[in-house]
């Protein structure tokens, strides 16, 4: 049993979930506007990255950086854009993640997975093409010239977060792991592979706000404790969940003999520290100017998010 | 036989030769500064990016964007950084072709492919990362503020001349083509999949150069020509060329019935047309401002070279 069920559902919680709901609905439109349409050359290219774009995402990094850029005083619809980039990258690492020579994973979101939909080849160049997408929307949007050195920076920030020494080495790291590793390798693994881009998109959101060094620090603090929650809650999740909400089969990891925190501390451990992240999170986003906004539910969220 | 032989080497041969083998040696030396190390974490990873990369390249694309700069005024110190960009780009779109899903080639340039040599999960995950990180460099370099709209502007032209209906769309349509395609589907493959980040290359030179629109629109119409030609020498070389100066098994593309310039035109076709496109490539040039520098003399290189 997770630690809160959807049952004991309160007001805040439900004011969260139409805030969220409100953003997904507009960065949904945001990505159909952004993205080349199916019937653009070549066709089963622009199928496979539509396939797996609007395959029901979350979209927690897009509203994540909406989220502080809007607590730091960015006009949102600046940031909009911007933010569905996040998105496009997030995208791409799924669709290669899941690759046969990578994870091997048949389903995604309760579906076929893009290669077994679309073949190898196209899912690998999809991939290709969401994470070119991505980085080019960041440095078109926003379209005033007076987010130039902004746009550059959230590039340089997106970038480090995605590169080598981020996302595409955690990956790396992860499949080189192995379910004997221990506590340090798994942190490095995750703070790499998942955490990173969670405190991009944070630190974006900041500098689209043209927000102080101070903020940013915090932005990435809060966005560092969250990238962990967030990973932590994934693998409760994949212990815990029934297959018809988590849309994959639950235990997927263990059967795999991945490296989880489930596996190193155990689950009721693992939930005390989801749950001390949290807090380190929502305390972070209080100390920004203004109180972080909706930053502080946001974490909250992320505890207690059921898929 | 190709067309000219080493043996006729000329002066103006020799200073090319000269001219090439300078910008080569100055490019390997940045890309080696701007990639992380080897010993880097993950290892496995850095081992992988840096085989590739240092594979004994032609380096047309970053020698094409430097002279471009260099023939409009721009510092050729500011221009290296950003121009290898361009390399490691075409890096990953070498990598990614390469691979079982695509190609399935064994050898490049006479050493075994990237996934031969570190495992398919490994090759893509090099790839993305070459990726990453070029776009990364277009974005941080040159570093002065000066640069920063023109750096958006290169960001824009080379994302949209490697996305999925430039550079990934060729690659898509050129896995979808059959021998029997005609001129038509050929042309529209290639001009997406080689010429596109060709003349990409050379409008970035220019717009490091803060060169005016009717240069760029040249230098665009001399990397359209340039990058046909290319394609067309890479087709003729395959088929004429001797395994031990190409690094690969001539005849590759017809043993792997590919669609090529030779198949759909024949031999002598395929050189008349090489040589009108160099001719159109070369006036290009000279009609940019100052006569184009080093332009009409890479143009001829790109005709003449045997591998």
């Amino acid at each position: 049993m997770s630690p809160r069920t959807p049952t004991t559902t309160t007001a805040a919680e439900k004011s969260t979930a139409a805030y969220l709901a409100e953003r997904r609905a507009e960065i949904d439109s945001e990505l159909d506007r952004l993205v080349a349409a199916e019937s653009s050359w070549p066709e089963t290219l622009h199928r496979a990255i539509r396939y797996s774009l609007f395959a029901g995402g979350k979209r927690l990094r897009p509203i994540l950086c909406l989220a502080a850029a809007e607590a730091l005083g960015a006009p949102p619809d600046d940031v909009l854009a911007p933010a569905c980039g996040l998105e496009l990258v997030h995208t791409y690492s799924l669709v290669h993640d899941d690759l046969p020579a990578m994870d091997d994973a048949p389903l995604r979101r309760g579906a076929p997975t893009s290669h077994v939909r679309f073949g190898e080849a196209v899912a690998i160049l999809a991939g290709d093409a969401l994470l070119t997408e991505g980085l080019a929307v960041l440095a078109r949007h926003p379209g005033h010239v007076r987010y130039a050195s902004a746009k550059l920076s959230v590039l340089d920030v997106v970038t480090r977060a995605i590169g080598s020494e981020g996302m595409i080495g955690g990956q790396v790291a992860d499949l080189q792991a192995s379910p004997g590793g221990g506590e340090e390798e798994l942190l490095a693994i995750h703070e790499a592979k998942t955490g990173r881009l969670i405190r991009a998109a944070l630190v974006a959101g900041g500098l689209y706000a043209f927000a102080p060094e101070e903020a940013l620090a915090r932005l990435d603090e809060c966005g560092r404790a969250l990238g962990l929650a967030f990973q932590i809650r994934d693998d409760l999740l994949d212990v815990e969940s029934d297959a018809a909400i988590l849309g994959k089969e639950p235990g997927g990891d263990s059967a795999a003999e991945k490296l989880t925190f489930p596996a190193v501390w155990g689950i009721e451990r693992s939930r005390e520290i989801l749950a001390e992240k949290v807090d380190e999170a929502v305390s972070s986003a209080l100390g920004l100017p203004g109180g972080g906004g909706r930053l502080p539910e946001l974490a909250r969220f992320v505890r207690d998010r059921q898929s």
